[in-house]
């Protein structure tokens, strides 16, 4: 199978890529990876501008030789591209696997809201450069490979829809054009590098609405690298997401395996 | 006339209080300005419970022996005390004037929807804490005293209507059952200490949404402490609200004479 990397949000170093082509190669023989050069564009915080974003994403989206389309990591950005690359998607990409997370939400939640192609929660290229990121990288391979279920959020039983976001960024996506409809799905959100009272306010925001509090549940991820809150903000994430769920009537569902580390599971979109 | 104090948020300092309550006795003879005991309270991160908070509001705010009712400072914390408030408010409630602006925007936007009294963005107790900040709280004070024209923000013709909110707040507030429909208004957005591309991915959101993309016009406020970007975002915070303006047809308006310092104007919502 051909898999197409590109960066819609931040700049892959070629050193990551190069480590994750020896991976897949070493491991993964029958999987071709195609790194697109725009994953090594830079444009201030970008790689690339958003045009090049968008044309890297629809040329490999469109391209029935890919089988999937890999996003290489988050960072920012990719909602900037996003009126450059939904109206422009063909039946090609209807055909695709998409994968990625963080900042890449912004690309799952309006494919999964188009209908297009299969959507997935999960590492990224760019994890290789965690402390032990093969074993992500690894999981992901193997799912787009040969959907080895265990690589797969335990929790998933395909019968039930599920998707998972990055709680800023599907805060972020509520109310725009792009946002699916999550009624009936469970829910499972992860955070990185964020106050706790920014935590508190952004499942208020998504616990208030509407659409979200038709979800079939709420499960939390792993909420890592939390600045220091001053004062103490007393409670812990958990406590938080259990309390906007029961203000809400969400149903809580308890914790999930996903999260900004190498112990992150993938998350197929709706039902599998 | 009297004027309640109490804490939506945070907790206020008691050396804060007492500093505006001098100024007021010096300079506002007409004014009897009531902090509510509620101001110094602590909880963690609040000013007291979230039950605490809603009642000391819901009591000054249905107490017909009080003019208006003046939030003591931001912080975080007025939205999740929101739906112990708006349920609870009686006609005289309607008959008052709520002042604020920061987190207790959570409050003016919820007021604003429910059609509950004049509501306005400007300075708080708290900016007394500012240097220079005794020219803020005087703004206020002489605009709910007499309606002094000269504490408004200039572009205000009464005509149109106007809002004013911090960017952040607003993009928490969307969506929410308590989000006033802003068509027909002019929006002006302010900003303090968030990273160059949370402003963009904010403006994003906001820029994105149906009911946003009716406003009559942006105006951007101040963006103060903007941590630095890594890499630098080369835009500026001018020309991202003016890109996404152009992207969603918003007419953009220029800058706005708002934001978290001491020469923060008044903006009274709708038409005055």
């Amino acid at each position: 199978m051909r898999i197409a990397v590109t960066a819609p949000s931040c700049r892959l170093p070629e050193a990551a890529a190069e480590r994750v082509r020896a991976l897949a190669a070493a491991e993964f023989p029958d999987v071709e990876l195609v790194f697109h050069p725009q994953c090594f564009l830079s444009d201030g915080h970008f790689a690339g501008p958003d045009a090049a974003r968008a044309e890297a994403f629809v040329d490999c989206a469109n391209d029935p030789d890919f089988d999937a389309l890999w996003f290489a990591r988050g960072g920012y950005g990719s909602n900037r591209a996003l009126e450059g690359i939904l109206p422009r998607l063909t039946d090609a990409a209807r055909a695709k696997t998409y994968l990625g997370y963080s900042d890449a939400g912004f690309l799952l939640g309006a494919l999964y809201a188009a209908g297009i192609g299969t959507v997935a929660h999960g590492p990224m290229p760019g994890d290789i450069n965690r402390d032990g990121g093969a074993a992500a990288v690894r999981r992901s391979l193997a799912w787009l490979a040969t959907r080895d279920p265990a690589s797969v959020e335990a929790s998933v039983d395909g019968a039930t829809p599920a998707v998972a976001f990055n709680l800023t960024i599907l805060s972020h996506l509520l109310g725009t054009p792009w946002a699916p409809d999550l009624s009936g799905h469970v829910l499972m959100l992860e955070e990185v590098g964020e106050y706790m009272y920014r935590i508190d306010r952004a499942l208020f925001h998504l616990s208030s609405d509407p659409m979200i509090r038709r979800v079939a549940g709420l499960k939390l991820g792993r909420c890592s690298d939390i600045p220091p809150n001053d004062p103490d903000f007393v409670r812990s994430e958990q406590q938080i997401a259990e309390e906007w769920c029961a203000r809400a009537g969400i149903a809580w569902l308890g914790r999930a395996d996903i999260g900004h580390d190498i112990d992150n599971k993938l998350v197929p979109f709706g039902r599998t």
